[in-house]
């Protein structure tokens, strides 16, 4: 071993670098979502993100990238140029810079043919270089694809640049200058860019050996789920009492589609972070006492499962502008068979009608964006699949199909339960797919807030 | 000075490097979307980005990234950190790095003053503070917010590394070096974060000027969707011809679910580029004739929506392991009311049977995750919602309800048309999310081969 590790970690000054690699995203054809994610997750055991490079399939980028994240962060991620084609070369850079060399790994060669086997595909030279890793490394095993994780331990750092920056806006905010004698010991992890793999490494296999890595202490979050709030006025009610939480404690508003979660987090927690936090909690719910529907970190499709299972209740959907997005929402959390019976998706009035049920003269009438329609659907849905609670949404996502009186952004979302159907209308903006998120979290929540009403 | 204007631009060489700026971006609370909008935006004109960088709202960050930029790039665009509040500082760190000061722009502060006064909002001294500009700037006027865009024309590049790299593996693929004695200018842009603003200056004012300033060539971009291959399979199939590529042409393989998109692009087209291209398409045909569904850069639903509104069809959907899936994919495409007529969401037996006629005694007998029961939920479907097509799928998404003989990542799918049903298996892996994408992903390309078959 090379390494030394230094003892004197100082949790708040941990920082991550994260390296982005791929043609596809420098050219913009491919959004980059895992950075924000590696960030999110880091952030949770007290990491801050210092910076995201993203670079192209391309030796030099990608090994300058990595002398930069090396000057200014503790643990550098890598994603990217792992596949199995010609233009993947992240490892080869990884040997040249850090002076070693790829070599078989057999255990990786296994899992390869595993992964390959189980989908009838058969082995080629290509998968046979996926399992070759820099003999260095220490290889993270990838149960779900056949590109391993790779972590080098990085402390003899090959800059081509000088670690001491001469920057002329160096007075602005510096950086912390390596302790004079001790040599801080960095990691450097190369991941799949596909975002499930990588995702599956990091729970299962880098954030653990991170955090066993650095001696680190948990950090204390707890996290509060609010809907019906727009965040400005949320921190307007709340602004009193913002001011009045500890010092060590950080507040982070985080805004989603149709929600919000607050988090609080204590970084050096003792014995008595838990009650303080618990009371501060309590203090809140004076100010915003119908606007917190979940006391933990929690997803809403989640949060439906969760209230759901405990009532022993079932629910069903009828779509018509979120087309499946909303079964495919709930449908996402593993388990959901025991509580989800199904959906309709009517995406035009003749099954609204022939399936659902709903009155030919309302859809006429009321038109197919209606309250009255919303609840025949949510009524329809749950008589014919015999459920306890049902959802329904008819609106226009756009970009086209808005009128004056129902611009594009407007849904009327219905919730049935054993004993009303409830509507109501919402408007939104202008962008289709994120009308079509933003509907299909506002049924969840309105779901949500109905069946807390029911008990 | 070290540097004078380079007049023998090489278009090939054009590079742009993006900065973006906000500690929101780094604690993964909100996703870049900028970066590839500009990457994409920028490609059509013939630039390759380079480099993106996120930083937070650090001084020194910002300056270390202007620098980094500059030192690959030939225009760096800069977004966030323009706005009025304290954090914002992009142009303190722009005049302290280019030597000049802040001045009030009275043509800004107009019209900052009417935006706000439209909104019924006073002015603040934040405000006032938007309307401040580095002297030696050139101001870009913002009509759609407060925040104005500036351009810097930089040949004095206070460098705090030296500009040539010594890194060690710079040999694998380095960036042109200045040519001797001439000195290239480069332009940096700042803009706004907001998205609808940043889209505004690019359109309406900086990409006409970039144009005009390097005078510029479009970059040739063909691109080719294939299904039913496994990307090491087709990169092994096609090593021969891809060799055989001209060396201007650069071949990018973009793997999806279900899918893979080859890219070929020429960053120097003359007359002769499309007919040797297409040349080569056709070589590649023969070479992979089946897989080939698409001669452009289309997304599998949008394939799906384009050949059904080609024949004046319509498809229905059944889904039981996919939970919506299939259904919020093909309604995620502007348009598809005119084909889609909905989904059925199966996500029990009784729903099945009940709704959409699967025979009690073959789930019994054959289980839900069966050929059959796949296809009879794909005729009970196209029956239920009168259309041309369906497509159905029953399977095992995990991470339980597998078996020895159906383990989890089994689906079955069945496509209906007007003259037959047919079915087929896959197996993939044990991710949940996973299997729920590649299941959706294969459903749609089983469809559109059994369209392709039926003409």
């Amino acid at each position: 071993m090379r390494f030394v590790l230094n003892k004197a970690v100082n949790i708040s000054n941990m920082n991550a670098g994260i390296i982005i690699i791929g043609d596809e995203i420098l050219i913009g054809q491919v959004v980059d979502i895992n950075s924000s994610w590696i960030s999110r997750e880091m952030n949770k055991i007290g990491f801050r993100t210092e910076t995201v490079i993203t670079v192209g399939d391309d030796g030099k980028s990608i090994s300058d990238a990595i002398d930069r994240c090396l000057e200014v962060a503790d643990v550098v991620f890598m994603t990217g140029g792992l596949g199995p084609t010609k233009d993947d070369i992240t490892k080869k850079v990884i040997c040249e810079k850090f002076g070693t060399e790829l070599v078989l790994d057999e255990k990786v060669l296994a899992n390869v043919a595993e992964m390959l086997g189980r989908r009838g595909i058969a082995m080629t030279e290509n998968n046979r270089g996926q399992a070759l890793v820099p003999a260095t490394a220490t290889v993270i095993n990838n149960a779900v694809g056949t590109a391993p994780g790779i972590m080098m331990e990085v402390s003899n750092i090959p800059h081509s640049v000088p670690f001491v920056s001469t920057s002329s806006t160096g007075g602005i905010n510096s950086h912390p200058e390596p302790v004079e004698g001790s040599i801080p010991q960095k990691l450097l992890f190369s991941m799949p860019g596909v975002p499930f793999e990588m995702h599956y490494l990091m729970e299962r296999e880098i954030i653990p050996l991170i955090k066993k890595h650095y001696n680190l202490k948990p950090v204390f979050h707890k996290t509060l789920l609010l809907t019906g709030i727009a965040e400005s006025i949320l921190a307007e009610k709340i602004s009193d009492w913002e001011d009045s939480l500890a010092k060590n404690v950080r507040l982070a508003y985080l805004p989603a589609y149709s929600s919000i979660r607050l988090r609080l987090s204590v970084y050096q927690p003792d014995d008595t972070t838990e009650s303080y936090i618990n009371a501060k909690v309590e203090e809140l719910k004076k100010i915003v006492p119908e606007n917190i529907i979940a006391y933990e970190d929690i997803k809403l499709e989640e949060l439906v499962g969760k209230l759901l299972k405990d009532r022993h209740c079932t629910v069903a959907t009828a779509e018509s502008c979120t087309g499946g997005k909303v079964a495919s929402l709930i449908t996402s959390v593993s388990g959901s068979s025991e509580y989800y019976k199904g959906s309709v998706v009517s995406y035009c009035n003749e099954v609204k009608a022939d399936v659902l049920g709903v009155s030919r003269a309302d859809l006429e009438k009321y038109g197919a964006v209606s309250s009255t329609v919303a609840e025949q659907m949510a009524s329809g849905v749950r008589r014919l699949l015999k459920t306890d609670y049902a959802v329904a949404t008819t609106g226009i996502a756009g970009p086209t199909g808005g009128s004056d009186e129902k611009p594009v952004g407007t849904v009327w979302i219905a919730v049935a339960t054993p004993t009303k159907v409830v509507s109501r209308k919402y408007v939104f903006g202008k962008d289709r797919a994120i009308n079509i998120e933003r509907f299909a979290a506002s049924a969840l929540s309105m779901l949500i807030v109905e069946m807390e009403k029911e008990c």
